[in-house]
Protein backbone atom coordinates (compact mmCIF):
# COMPACT_ATOMS: atom_id res chain seq x y z
CA UNK A 1 0.00 0.00 0.00
CA UNK A 2 2.97 2.49 0.91
CA UNK A 3 4.21 1.64 -2.85
CA UNK A 4 0.85 2.23 -4.38
CA UNK A 5 0.86 5.50 -2.23
CA UNK A 6 4.33 6.25 -3.50
CA UNK A 7 3.18 6.28 -7.12
CA UNK A 8 0.72 8.61 -6.61
CA UNK A 9 2.03 12.00 -8.00
CA UNK A 10 -1.07 13.77 -7.19
CA UNK A 11 -0.47 13.43 -3.41
CA UNK A 12 2.92 14.26 -3.34
CA UNK A 13 2.02 17.47 -5.53
CA UNK A 14 -0.11 18.18 -2.49
CA UNK A 15 2.12 17.42 0.32
CA UNK A 16 -0.38 14.59 1.49
CA UNK A 17 1.38 11.76 3.67
CA UNK A 18 -0.03 8.17 4.44
CA UNK A 19 -0.37 7.69 8.13
CA UNK A 20 -1.69 4.84 9.80
CA UNK A 21 -3.04 1.86 7.96
CA UNK A 22 -5.08 -0.49 9.64
CA UNK A 23 -7.63 -2.84 8.93
CA UNK A 24 -10.24 -1.01 7.03
CA UNK A 25 -9.06 2.28 8.03
CA UNK A 26 -6.07 4.75 6.61
CA UNK A 27 -5.38 7.70 7.64
CA UNK A 28 -3.57 10.77 5.49
CA UNK A 29 -2.71 13.81 6.41
CA UNK A 30 -2.00 17.29 4.43
CA UNK A 31 -0.45 20.80 5.43
CA UNK A 32 -2.71 23.45 4.27
CA UNK A 33 -0.08 25.04 2.53
CA UNK A 34 -1.05 28.22 0.62
CA UNK A 35 -0.72 26.70 -3.18
CA UNK A 36 -3.61 24.41 -2.36
CA UNK A 37 -6.20 27.20 -1.18
CA UNK A 38 -9.25 28.58 -3.37
CA UNK A 39 -10.12 32.59 -3.46
CA UNK A 40 -11.13 32.97 0.32
CA UNK A 41 -8.38 31.54 1.11
CA UNK A 42 -9.23 28.01 2.52
CA UNK A 43 -7.76 24.97 1.25
CA UNK A 44 -10.04 23.87 -1.95
CA UNK A 45 -12.63 21.72 -2.02
CA UNK A 46 -10.97 19.92 -4.57
CA UNK A 47 -8.01 19.01 -2.01
CA UNK A 48 -10.08 17.79 0.69
CA UNK A 49 -12.18 15.37 -2.07
CA UNK A 50 -8.46 14.24 -2.86
CA UNK A 51 -7.47 13.40 0.34
CA UNK A 52 -10.78 12.03 1.54
CA UNK A 53 -11.26 9.81 -1.68
CA UNK A 54 -7.41 8.40 -1.06
CA UNK A 55 -8.26 7.69 2.31
CA UNK A 56 -11.24 5.78 1.54
CA UNK A 57 -9.72 3.82 -1.35
CA UNK A 58 -6.93 2.68 0.83
CA UNK A 59 -9.15 2.05 3.82
CA UNK A 60 -11.09 -0.28 0.86
CA UNK A 61 -7.68 -1.51 -0.71
CA UNK A 62 -6.65 -3.02 2.90
CA UNK A 63 -9.84 -5.34 3.23
CA UNK A 64 -8.56 -7.23 -0.26
CA UNK A 65 -6.55 -9.89 -0.93
CA UNK A 66 -2.64 -8.76 -1.70
CA UNK A 67 -2.09 -7.40 -5.71
CA UNK A 68 -5.86 -6.06 -5.74
CA UNK A 69 -6.20 -2.39 -7.17
CA UNK A 70 -9.41 -0.55 -6.06
CA UNK A 71 -10.90 2.45 -8.63
CA UNK A 72 -13.38 5.16 -7.36
CA UNK A 73 -16.28 4.82 -9.20
CA UNK A 74 -18.42 7.80 -7.19
CA UNK A 75 -18.47 9.91 -4.51
CA UNK A 76 -20.22 12.77 -2.36
CA UNK A 77 -18.31 14.88 -0.92
CA UNK A 78 -20.14 17.27 2.18
CA UNK A 79 -18.14 20.40 3.31
CA UNK A 80 -18.86 21.60 6.41
CA UNK A 81 -16.60 23.94 7.84
CA UNK A 82 -13.05 26.01 6.22
CA UNK A 83 -10.66 23.36 5.89
CA UNK A 84 -7.83 25.42 7.60
CA UNK A 85 -5.58 25.57 10.61
CA UNK A 86 -2.33 23.81 11.13
CA UNK A 87 -2.65 20.37 9.72
CA UNK A 88 -6.20 18.84 7.13
CA UNK A 89 -6.48 14.78 8.68
CA UNK A 90 -8.38 12.28 6.35
CA UNK A 91 -9.53 9.39 7.90
CA UNK A 92 -11.19 6.43 5.62
CA UNK A 93 -12.94 3.58 6.72
CA UNK A 94 -14.79 0.81 4.84
CA UNK A 95 -18.42 0.53 5.59
CA UNK A 96 -19.20 -2.80 3.58
CA UNK A 97 -16.43 -4.40 1.72
CA UNK A 98 -17.94 -6.78 -0.78
CA UNK A 99 -16.45 -9.19 -4.04
CA UNK A 100 -16.62 -6.39 -6.63
CA UNK A 101 -17.90 -3.33 -5.01
CA UNK A 102 -17.10 -1.33 -1.67
CA UNK A 103 -18.33 1.48 -0.20
CA UNK A 104 -16.90 3.75 2.01
CA UNK A 105 -16.89 6.99 3.96
CA UNK A 106 -14.29 8.94 5.06
CA UNK A 107 -13.98 12.43 7.74
CA UNK A 108 -11.71 15.13 7.00
CA UNK A 109 -10.70 17.30 10.16
CA UNK A 110 -8.29 20.52 10.19
CA UNK A 111 -6.22 20.54 12.96
CA UNK A 112 -5.42 23.32 15.24
CA UNK A 113 -3.76 24.31 18.10
CA UNK A 114 -3.90 20.60 19.10
CA UNK A 115 -7.93 20.64 18.43
CA UNK A 116 -10.05 19.05 15.73
CA UNK A 117 -13.10 20.38 13.81
CA UNK A 118 -14.67 18.37 11.52
CA UNK A 119 -14.32 20.03 7.65
CA UNK A 120 -16.06 17.42 5.76
CA UNK A 121 -17.72 13.99 5.29
CA UNK A 122 -17.38 11.68 1.96
CA UNK A 123 -19.38 8.88 1.30
CA UNK A 124 -17.89 6.77 -1.74
CA UNK A 125 -17.86 3.63 -3.90
CA UNK A 126 -15.06 1.53 -5.36
CA UNK A 127 -14.77 -1.00 -7.28
CA UNK A 128 -12.32 -4.09 -7.67
CA UNK A 129 -9.69 -4.66 -10.29
CA UNK A 130 -7.52 -7.17 -10.50
CA UNK B 1 -14.88 36.47 -12.10
CA UNK B 2 -11.51 36.13 -13.85
CA UNK B 3 -10.13 38.37 -10.75
CA UNK B 4 -11.46 35.39 -8.31
CA UNK B 5 -10.14 32.72 -10.18
CA UNK B 6 -6.83 34.24 -10.20
CA UNK B 7 -7.27 34.38 -6.72
CA UNK B 8 -7.82 30.56 -6.10
CA UNK B 9 -4.01 29.45 -6.17
CA UNK B 10 -4.94 25.56 -5.88
CA UNK B 11 -6.04 26.11 -9.69
CA UNK B 12 -2.72 27.44 -10.96
CA UNK B 13 -1.10 24.57 -8.80
CA UNK B 14 -2.93 22.36 -11.03
CA UNK B 15 -2.20 23.85 -14.22
CA UNK B 16 -5.71 24.63 -14.57
CA UNK B 17 -7.45 27.52 -16.43
CA UNK B 18 -10.68 29.83 -16.99
CA UNK B 19 -11.81 29.17 -20.23
CA UNK B 20 -15.34 30.59 -22.10
CA UNK B 21 -17.98 32.54 -19.29
CA UNK B 22 -21.44 32.52 -20.11
CA UNK B 23 -24.80 33.27 -18.68
CA UNK B 24 -24.95 30.06 -15.94
CA UNK B 25 -22.13 28.87 -18.02
CA UNK B 26 -18.11 28.54 -17.30
CA UNK B 27 -15.36 25.82 -19.05
CA UNK B 28 -12.26 25.38 -17.21
CA UNK B 29 -9.67 23.50 -18.74
CA UNK B 30 -6.28 21.29 -17.22
CA UNK B 31 -3.39 19.71 -19.34
CA UNK B 32 -2.72 16.23 -17.59
CA UNK B 33 0.82 16.49 -15.82
CA UNK B 34 2.24 13.54 -14.48
CA UNK B 35 2.23 15.10 -11.09
CA UNK B 36 -1.15 15.37 -11.22
CA UNK B 37 -1.78 11.61 -11.57
CA UNK B 38 -2.71 8.86 -9.24
CA UNK B 39 -0.65 5.30 -8.83
CA UNK B 40 -2.28 4.08 -12.11
CA UNK B 41 -0.93 6.88 -14.30
CA UNK B 42 -4.31 8.77 -14.54
CA UNK B 43 -5.29 12.04 -13.45
CA UNK B 44 -6.22 11.70 -9.78
CA UNK B 45 -9.95 12.00 -8.83
CA UNK B 46 -8.93 15.07 -6.61
CA UNK B 47 -8.03 17.13 -9.63
CA UNK B 48 -11.21 15.83 -11.75
CA UNK B 49 -13.16 17.13 -8.69
CA UNK B 50 -11.53 20.39 -8.50
CA UNK B 51 -12.12 21.32 -11.82
CA UNK B 52 -15.22 20.46 -11.57
CA UNK B 53 -16.28 21.98 -8.77
CA UNK B 54 -14.73 25.00 -9.61
CA UNK B 55 -16.89 25.24 -13.04
CA UNK B 56 -19.95 24.45 -11.55
CA UNK B 57 -19.36 27.18 -8.85
CA UNK B 58 -18.40 29.87 -11.28
CA UNK B 59 -20.85 28.97 -13.16
CA UNK B 60 -23.26 29.44 -10.23
CA UNK B 61 -21.48 32.76 -9.80
CA UNK B 62 -22.21 34.12 -12.90
CA UNK B 63 -25.69 34.20 -12.24
CA UNK B 64 -25.35 36.21 -9.30
CA UNK B 65 -25.35 39.62 -8.36
CA UNK B 66 -22.03 41.41 -9.37
CA UNK B 67 -19.94 41.34 -5.67
CA UNK B 68 -21.98 37.85 -4.81
CA UNK B 69 -19.93 35.02 -3.60
CA UNK B 70 -20.53 31.25 -3.55
CA UNK B 71 -19.59 28.21 -1.38
CA UNK B 72 -19.96 24.57 -2.57
CA UNK B 73 -22.54 23.12 0.34
CA UNK B 74 -21.83 19.60 -1.74
CA UNK B 75 -21.10 17.37 -4.83
CA UNK B 76 -21.20 14.43 -5.79
CA UNK B 77 -18.95 13.49 -8.66
CA UNK B 78 -19.00 9.88 -10.85
CA UNK B 79 -15.85 8.73 -13.07
CA UNK B 80 -16.90 7.27 -16.02
CA UNK B 81 -13.95 6.77 -17.86
CA UNK B 82 -9.56 7.11 -16.83
CA UNK B 83 -9.03 10.94 -17.14
CA UNK B 84 -5.95 11.18 -19.56
CA UNK B 85 -4.91 12.70 -23.20
CA UNK B 86 -3.88 16.14 -24.00
CA UNK B 87 -5.95 18.59 -22.22
CA UNK B 88 -9.30 17.71 -19.33
CA UNK B 89 -12.04 20.26 -20.41
CA UNK B 90 -14.76 20.59 -17.48
CA UNK B 91 -17.47 22.70 -18.60
CA UNK B 92 -20.28 23.94 -15.56
CA UNK B 93 -23.88 24.75 -15.92
CA UNK B 94 -26.44 25.66 -14.19
CA UNK B 95 -29.75 23.67 -13.45
CA UNK B 96 -31.37 26.20 -11.25
CA UNK B 97 -30.61 29.55 -9.30
CA UNK B 98 -31.76 30.49 -6.26
CA UNK B 99 -32.50 33.06 -3.44
CA UNK B 100 -29.93 30.75 -1.37
CA UNK B 101 -29.14 28.16 -3.28
CA UNK B 102 -27.60 27.49 -6.45
CA UNK B 103 -27.97 23.55 -8.12
CA UNK B 104 -25.48 23.15 -10.95
CA UNK B 105 -23.75 20.25 -12.98
CA UNK B 106 -20.53 19.81 -14.58
CA UNK B 107 -19.25 17.44 -16.99
CA UNK B 108 -15.36 16.29 -17.13
CA UNK B 109 -14.48 15.64 -20.60
CA UNK B 110 -10.15 14.37 -22.02
CA UNK B 111 -9.38 15.73 -25.66
CA UNK B 112 -7.14 13.34 -27.11
CA UNK B 113 -6.66 13.90 -31.23
CA UNK B 114 -9.40 15.98 -31.38
CA UNK B 115 -11.68 13.85 -29.65
CA UNK B 116 -13.40 14.52 -26.44
CA UNK B 117 -14.16 11.30 -23.80
CA UNK B 118 -16.96 11.87 -21.28
CA UNK B 119 -14.79 11.11 -18.19
CA UNK B 120 -16.52 12.38 -15.12
CA UNK B 121 -19.67 13.93 -14.27
CA UNK B 122 -20.77 16.49 -11.08
CA UNK B 123 -23.88 17.14 -9.60
CA UNK B 124 -23.38 20.15 -6.76
CA UNK B 125 -25.21 22.65 -4.14
CA UNK B 126 -23.34 25.69 -3.75
CA UNK B 127 -24.76 27.98 -1.19
CA UNK B 128 -24.53 32.10 -1.58
CA UNK B 129 -22.36 34.69 0.45
CA UNK B 130 -22.08 38.20 0.55
CA UNK C 1 -39.01 -4.35 -19.40
CA UNK C 2 -43.04 -4.13 -19.21
CA UNK C 3 -43.06 -7.18 -17.22
CA UNK C 4 -40.42 -6.27 -14.80
CA UNK C 5 -42.46 -3.02 -14.02
CA UNK C 6 -45.41 -4.86 -13.26
CA UNK C 7 -43.97 -7.25 -10.72
CA UNK C 8 -42.81 -3.28 -9.35
CA UNK C 9 -45.48 -3.91 -6.34
CA UNK C 10 -44.42 -0.38 -5.13
CA UNK C 11 -44.63 1.44 -8.27
CA UNK C 12 -47.89 0.45 -8.12
CA UNK C 13 -48.50 1.66 -3.98
CA UNK C 14 -47.37 4.82 -5.82
CA UNK C 15 -49.70 4.86 -8.80
CA UNK C 16 -46.49 5.17 -11.13
CA UNK C 17 -46.88 3.95 -14.43
CA UNK C 18 -44.11 3.21 -17.18
CA UNK C 19 -44.35 5.49 -20.18
CA UNK C 20 -42.68 5.81 -23.24
CA UNK C 21 -39.30 3.44 -23.15
CA UNK C 22 -36.56 4.06 -25.95
CA UNK C 23 -33.31 3.29 -26.41
CA UNK C 24 -31.32 4.82 -23.17
CA UNK C 25 -34.79 6.52 -22.16
CA UNK C 26 -37.47 5.88 -20.19
CA UNK C 27 -40.52 7.82 -18.74
CA UNK C 28 -41.82 7.09 -15.53
CA UNK C 29 -45.22 9.38 -14.34
CA UNK C 30 -46.95 9.27 -11.21
CA UNK C 31 -49.90 11.45 -10.15
CA UNK C 32 -49.04 13.23 -6.88
CA UNK C 33 -51.85 11.53 -4.68
CA UNK C 34 -52.68 12.83 -0.95
CA UNK C 35 -51.40 9.93 0.54
CA UNK C 36 -47.60 10.34 -1.07
CA UNK C 37 -46.97 13.98 0.46
CA UNK C 38 -45.13 14.76 3.62
CA UNK C 39 -46.04 17.54 6.11
CA UNK C 40 -45.91 20.85 4.04
CA UNK C 41 -48.72 18.85 1.69
CA UNK C 42 -45.55 18.07 -1.08
CA UNK C 43 -44.70 15.10 -2.64
CA UNK C 44 -42.46 13.24 -0.18
CA UNK C 45 -38.80 13.08 -1.54
CA UNK C 46 -38.96 9.41 -0.89
CA UNK C 47 -41.66 9.59 -3.62
CA UNK C 48 -39.56 11.55 -6.09
CA UNK C 49 -36.16 9.59 -5.55
CA UNK C 50 -37.96 6.45 -6.00
CA UNK C 51 -39.95 7.71 -9.54
CA UNK C 52 -36.46 8.60 -10.57
CA UNK C 53 -34.51 6.24 -9.47
CA UNK C 54 -36.40 3.60 -11.31
CA UNK C 55 -36.73 5.71 -14.37
CA UNK C 56 -32.88 5.55 -14.24
CA UNK C 57 -32.65 2.04 -13.98
CA UNK C 58 -35.04 1.14 -16.94
CA UNK C 59 -32.56 3.34 -18.80
CA UNK C 60 -30.13 1.11 -17.90
CA UNK C 61 -32.04 -1.83 -18.46
CA UNK C 62 -32.82 -1.12 -21.79
CA UNK C 63 -29.47 -1.09 -23.13
CA UNK C 64 -28.35 -4.35 -22.02
CA UNK C 65 -28.81 -7.74 -23.62
CA UNK C 66 -32.11 -9.04 -22.84
CA UNK C 67 -32.70 -11.36 -19.56
CA UNK C 68 -30.15 -8.61 -17.62
CA UNK C 69 -31.40 -7.20 -14.71
CA UNK C 70 -29.83 -4.28 -13.00
CA UNK C 71 -29.76 -3.10 -9.24
CA UNK C 72 -28.99 0.27 -8.13
CA UNK C 73 -25.56 0.89 -6.30
CA UNK C 74 -26.05 4.42 -4.83
CA UNK C 75 -28.07 7.47 -6.47
CA UNK C 76 -27.46 11.31 -5.53
CA UNK C 77 -31.17 13.39 -5.28
CA UNK C 78 -31.05 17.54 -5.69
CA UNK C 79 -34.65 18.85 -4.81
CA UNK C 80 -34.86 21.97 -6.65
CA UNK C 81 -38.49 22.75 -5.89
CA UNK C 82 -41.47 21.44 -4.34
CA UNK C 83 -43.23 18.55 -6.54
CA UNK C 84 -47.19 19.24 -6.49
CA UNK C 85 -49.27 19.80 -9.48
CA UNK C 86 -51.32 17.79 -11.82
CA UNK C 87 -48.90 14.80 -12.50
CA UNK C 88 -45.09 14.28 -11.73
CA UNK C 89 -42.96 12.94 -14.72
CA UNK C 90 -39.76 11.32 -14.39
CA UNK C 91 -37.25 10.69 -17.20
CA UNK C 92 -33.95 8.44 -16.98
CA UNK C 93 -31.29 8.79 -19.54
CA UNK C 94 -27.58 6.81 -19.53
CA UNK C 95 -24.68 8.51 -19.24
CA UNK C 96 -22.20 5.94 -19.79
CA UNK C 97 -23.24 1.47 -20.21
CA UNK C 98 -20.45 -0.06 -19.32
CA UNK C 99 -19.73 -3.86 -19.32
CA UNK C 100 -20.42 -3.99 -15.11
CA UNK C 101 -21.58 -0.42 -14.18
CA UNK C 102 -24.13 1.89 -15.44
CA UNK C 103 -23.89 5.30 -14.95
CA UNK C 104 -27.94 6.81 -15.26
CA UNK C 105 -29.36 10.31 -14.50
CA UNK C 106 -33.16 11.52 -14.30
CA UNK C 107 -35.18 14.23 -14.05
CA UNK C 108 -38.54 14.85 -12.48
CA UNK C 109 -40.77 17.45 -13.52
CA UNK C 110 -44.10 18.38 -12.13
CA UNK C 111 -47.07 19.10 -15.20
CA UNK C 112 -48.95 22.00 -13.85
CA UNK C 113 -51.82 23.49 -16.15
CA UNK C 114 -49.82 21.76 -18.99
CA UNK C 115 -46.41 23.68 -17.96
CA UNK C 116 -43.39 21.77 -16.96
CA UNK C 117 -41.53 22.65 -13.66
CA UNK C 118 -37.89 21.13 -12.86
CA UNK C 119 -38.60 19.79 -9.26
CA UNK C 120 -35.15 17.34 -8.90
CA UNK C 121 -32.53 15.41 -10.36
CA UNK C 122 -30.70 12.32 -9.80
CA UNK C 123 -27.37 10.87 -10.46
CA UNK C 124 -27.08 6.93 -10.69
CA UNK C 125 -24.56 3.78 -10.73
CA UNK C 126 -26.16 0.69 -11.29
CA UNK C 127 -24.98 -2.90 -11.53
CA UNK C 128 -26.07 -5.55 -13.48
CA UNK C 129 -26.81 -8.62 -12.42
CA UNK C 130 -27.18 -12.23 -14.74
CA UNK D 1 -42.14 16.65 16.30
CA UNK D 2 -44.93 13.78 16.34
CA UNK D 3 -47.43 15.90 15.08
CA UNK D 4 -45.48 16.54 12.32
CA UNK D 5 -44.10 13.15 11.14
CA UNK D 6 -48.44 11.94 12.05
CA UNK D 7 -49.40 14.86 8.95
CA UNK D 8 -46.67 13.09 6.68
CA UNK D 9 -49.20 10.92 5.27
CA UNK D 10 -46.72 9.15 2.54
CA UNK D 11 -45.12 7.44 5.82
CA UNK D 12 -48.81 6.43 6.69
CA UNK D 13 -48.64 5.07 2.92
CA UNK D 14 -45.93 2.86 3.70
CA UNK D 15 -46.38 1.94 7.18
CA UNK D 16 -43.32 3.49 8.78
CA UNK D 17 -43.78 4.72 11.87
CA UNK D 18 -41.63 7.15 14.75
CA UNK D 19 -39.53 5.44 16.86
CA UNK D 20 -37.08 6.98 19.64
CA UNK D 21 -36.35 10.89 19.04
CA UNK D 22 -33.16 12.27 20.84
CA UNK D 23 -31.25 15.19 21.20
CA UNK D 24 -29.82 15.17 17.00
CA UNK D 25 -30.78 11.39 16.90
CA UNK D 26 -34.21 10.05 15.29
CA UNK D 27 -35.33 6.07 15.02
CA UNK D 28 -37.85 5.77 12.32
CA UNK D 29 -38.98 1.98 11.52
CA UNK D 30 -41.01 0.30 8.80
CA UNK D 31 -42.31 -3.43 8.18
CA UNK D 32 -41.21 -4.71 4.80
CA UNK D 33 -45.07 -5.47 3.33
CA UNK D 34 -45.05 -6.92 -0.23
CA UNK D 35 -46.55 -3.53 -1.45
CA UNK D 36 -43.12 -1.99 -0.80
CA UNK D 37 -40.99 -4.43 -2.82
CA UNK D 38 -39.48 -3.69 -6.30
CA UNK D 39 -39.34 -6.74 -8.58
CA UNK D 40 -37.11 -8.82 -7.06
CA UNK D 41 -38.84 -9.42 -3.78
CA UNK D 42 -36.81 -6.73 -1.85
CA UNK D 43 -37.92 -3.36 -0.54
CA UNK D 44 -37.65 -0.46 -3.02
CA UNK D 45 -34.76 1.84 -2.42
CA UNK D 46 -37.26 4.52 -2.85
CA UNK D 47 -38.90 3.32 0.75
CA UNK D 48 -35.41 3.02 2.06
CA UNK D 49 -34.51 6.35 0.70
CA UNK D 50 -37.83 7.40 2.18
CA UNK D 51 -37.15 6.45 6.02
CA UNK D 52 -33.33 7.48 5.70
CA UNK D 53 -33.99 10.51 4.79
CA UNK D 54 -37.41 11.18 7.31
CA UNK D 55 -34.78 10.44 9.79
CA UNK D 56 -32.29 12.63 9.32
CA UNK D 57 -35.33 15.15 8.34
CA UNK D 58 -36.38 15.01 12.30
CA UNK D 59 -32.73 14.50 13.32
CA UNK D 60 -32.37 17.93 12.15
CA UNK D 61 -35.42 19.44 13.47
CA UNK D 62 -34.64 17.76 16.97
CA UNK D 63 -31.58 20.26 17.39
CA UNK D 64 -33.49 23.37 16.08
CA UNK D 65 -35.57 25.50 17.52
CA UNK D 66 -39.65 24.77 18.60
CA UNK D 67 -41.38 25.75 15.40
CA UNK D 68 -38.85 25.75 13.05
CA UNK D 69 -38.88 23.79 9.86
CA UNK D 70 -36.51 21.94 7.62
CA UNK D 71 -36.58 20.51 3.96
CA UNK D 72 -33.83 18.28 2.23
CA UNK D 73 -31.89 19.95 -0.59
CA UNK D 74 -30.06 17.25 -1.42
CA UNK D 75 -29.49 12.98 -0.41
CA UNK D 76 -27.01 10.81 -1.31
CA UNK D 77 -27.81 6.92 -0.67
CA UNK D 78 -26.06 4.14 -1.17
CA UNK D 79 -27.69 0.39 -0.71
CA UNK D 80 -25.87 -2.23 0.35
CA UNK D 81 -27.68 -4.94 1.20
CA UNK D 82 -31.21 -6.28 0.01
CA UNK D 83 -33.72 -4.76 2.22
CA UNK D 84 -35.49 -7.38 3.06
CA UNK D 85 -36.62 -9.28 6.41
CA UNK D 86 -38.99 -8.39 9.46
CA UNK D 87 -38.47 -4.73 10.51
CA UNK D 88 -36.54 -1.97 8.55
CA UNK D 89 -34.71 0.29 11.17
CA UNK D 90 -33.54 3.80 9.87
CA UNK D 91 -31.64 5.87 12.36
CA UNK D 92 -30.77 9.86 11.55
CA UNK D 93 -27.96 11.53 13.19
CA UNK D 94 -26.94 15.05 12.39
CA UNK D 95 -23.21 15.49 12.03
CA UNK D 96 -23.15 19.24 11.54
CA UNK D 97 -26.12 21.58 12.33
CA UNK D 98 -25.54 25.40 11.21
CA UNK D 99 -27.59 27.97 11.14
CA UNK D 100 -28.84 27.69 8.03
CA UNK D 101 -27.50 24.01 7.11
CA UNK D 102 -27.91 21.12 8.49
CA UNK D 103 -25.47 18.12 7.39
CA UNK D 104 -27.15 14.55 8.35
CA UNK D 105 -26.08 10.73 7.95
CA UNK D 106 -28.94 7.72 8.41
CA UNK D 107 -28.19 4.12 8.36
CA UNK D 108 -30.68 1.67 7.17
CA UNK D 109 -30.62 -1.85 8.65
CA UNK D 110 -32.76 -4.77 8.39
CA UNK D 111 -33.56 -7.06 11.72
CA UNK D 112 -33.96 -10.75 10.85
CA UNK D 113 -34.87 -13.05 13.71
CA UNK D 114 -32.80 -10.71 16.31
CA UNK D 115 -30.33 -9.73 13.96
CA UNK D 116 -29.36 -6.42 12.25
CA UNK D 117 -27.99 -6.54 8.83
CA UNK D 118 -26.93 -2.71 7.12
CA UNK D 119 -28.94 -2.19 4.24
CA UNK D 120 -28.13 1.05 3.32
CA UNK D 121 -26.76 4.49 4.38
CA UNK D 122 -27.37 7.96 3.85
CA UNK D 123 -25.73 11.26 3.97
CA UNK D 124 -27.91 14.55 3.16
CA UNK D 125 -28.14 18.38 3.36
CA UNK D 126 -31.20 19.90 4.91
CA UNK D 127 -32.26 24.01 5.16
CA UNK D 128 -34.25 25.44 7.78
CA UNK D 129 -37.17 27.19 7.16
CA UNK D 130 -39.27 29.45 9.51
Amino acid sequence: MRASFARQLFMRHLGAELGEVGHGRVTISCPPRSELTQQHGFVHAGVVAAIADSAAGYAALSLLPAGSEVLTVEFKLNLMAPAEGDLLIARGRVLRSGRTLTVAEATVSALRDGEETACAVLLSTLIRRG
